[in-house]
């Protein structure tokens, strides 16, 4: 029954997020999350933010959280927008720079979110596929007629792309705005933000959920041009004057500012990943270059979806899409060494 | 410059929300918050909730906390939603429920976000006028032909519709979705949640950010039909999948099950606002019944705006609307008695 409901949407297509299990019986590498805790600085950030202050409203504008992603990338305060999570601000770029006529070019393959945004907002895209390594053919992307949106590293592929790369997509996309998501950067990637001053038409988005450990608080970022952030205050101001609560906006001026177990845990998952690939290609099996906190792996001769199904059997979550051309591989994020020591056990007890 | 916005928000007009003061010296009746800090019990919770699970998504569906709301009303967690505060809701409702060209009812005096998500929709509307007395004339409310939204009380007048008045509205309008906003009800109005059963067309939104001293958590919940609840989580899940934070859950539990506190503050602010309104009236003001946690005041042959701006001076907050009909009023939150007495002689000195 949907009696009621209004035609924007009736036929719409939500998103899927993975499973968020309830209990904790589960080794959970199927949502990306960082294995790590959040950073002590931002957990004590948050508790101080614990009191009666709380009946007060949050600070629209984050004016100090924006000072400190300003101040740690080297940019101006009026160069920065906070919102609930980057899911909340990729939701914002749909609405304050494209148009219904004019296709938004993205890759045919990248993260889910992106076509759901297009159609709820009643927007075209043109879909570049990606190439058999799934690569991102750039000189595809010139000349979009309403925007470009790409991810970097993409996901579920963890693949990255070159700032060379980059640049050209800018450089033949001058009159459009260009999102580059950079939920992934912190783990391999080269991020996109030393051409902000370049180029006005560029907007950055970053998120805390990964490489900061704050899934749980629902805070991202995006920067670019005063112009960019001053439309997505406009798409904000229109729907809800203060997305980020106080103990977010506490805790994230934490995580920001630790910078020393930003870099440890970081490196840690990387290193944490090569391993995992390491012994996974043993295994037999096949992996894409990941500069993510996740990699996309392939078994020749066996069934993605059957080996999650017995992963899951096993208490191991991990991620598979029922898509073209990945529905036969599975996403699986970098947890703690000790956890991916019971996936790759678990993995070759399936393969016997 | 405009460059790059789109059409959806090149013209958009959006909300202005009251003056947030960064330094705590002034007095605060500009925003409705509660003067007592939020529940012991519902801080506990959140800082329970601060810790190592902070690196996992939260619940999307938030069954927990809505299991606790719907015990509390006497629902079933099919019947409630959650939200990033009820601003959030109120813009999904806009998305789930209205069509373009279908008029949505609603008082041509009550909050100021409703017209701003009639146009950044796209949608029309139809404005009732309040009467001299600033009551709603119900029966004008009959045969929206797109919908409904009414606030009980309603603001910033504070008045308070009978449930007999609402549940004429609904017989009237059984083809659409009728919002009833109750973001004050606690204060003293009668809650319509007895028709939630008897009407399939009901929405009731509140918020924790009045009542339950929250309103730096952003937590709103919606109670109604199932089916209504769904086409929320149907916009929800295209626009962002997790939009209540870890600790923001935790927090809302705590202060729906903390009974005896939300009894004793919102009695106390009752309290107050009856002491006010006879002190106020005793100085010459002219005072509209409020069913709320503010005030809605005027000086016969005096200025609102100067008075404000005479407050502002004297370190105390009130919030002043330049708005046709209203222009000569002022809405000032019941803080506590304390509060309240600094505003009374700050008051006479301006009149002296």
């Amino acid at each position: 029954m949907k009696e009621f409901w209004s035609s924007r949407i009736i036929n719409a297509t939500p998103y899927t997020p993975g499973e968020q299990p309830r209990d904790q019986i589960f080794i959970k590498l199927n949502t990306n999350e960082n294995p790590y805790p959040p950073s002590p600085m931002a957990l004590q950030f948050m508790a101080d933010a614990l009191g009666p202050d709380l009946r007060l409203y949050p600070d629209p504008e984050c004016l100090e959280l924006r000072q400190a992603v300003a101040d740690y990338h080297g940019l101006e305060v009026g160069q920065v927008f906070v919102g609930n999570g980057s899911d909340e601000i990729l939701s914002f770029c749909f609405q304050a720079f494209f148009e219904p006529n004019l296709e938004i070019v993205m890759p045919d393959i990248s993260y889910g979110f992106y076509p759901i945004y297009a159609d709820y907002f009643g927007l075209k895209t043109r879909l570049v596929p990606l190439d058999e390594q799934f690569d991102l053919p750039f000189s595809e992307c010139a000349n979009a007629a309403g925007g470009v949106v790409i991810a970097n590293p993409n996901a579920p592929t963890g693949k990255a792309l070159s700032l060379d790369s980059i640049q050209r997509i800018l450089n033949t996309n001058r009159n459009v705005v260009v999102i580059v998501d950079e939920a992934y950067v912190d783990f391999g990637a080269q991020s996109a933000m030393v051409f902000v001053k370049d180029y006005p038409n560029l907007l950055i988005v970053k998120t805390l959920s990964k490489s900061r450990s704050l899934a749980g608080l629902r805070v991202g970022f995006a920067m670019g041009n005063t112009n960019l952030i001053s439309a997505l205050c406009c798409v904000r101001d229109s729907i809800n004057s203060y997305p980020v609560d106080r103990i977010a906006q506490a805790g994230a001026i934490g995580a920001v500012q630790d910078e020393s177990y930003f870099q440890t845990t970081r490196l840690s998952i990387m290193k944490t990943r090569e391993a995992t690939v390491r012994k996974l290609t043993k295994l037999g099996f096949q992996i894409l270059d990941s500069s993510a906190n996740f990699i996309f792996i392939h078994y020749p001769g066996r069934s993605a979806k059957e080996l999650q199904e017995g992963l899951r059997d096993k208490g191991i979550l991990v991620r598979w899409f029922n898509k073209p051309r990945i529905d036969n591989f599975l996403r699986i994020s970098i947890g703690t060494d000790e956890e991916m020591d019971a996936l790759c056990v678990a993995f070759k007890e399936l393969l016997a």
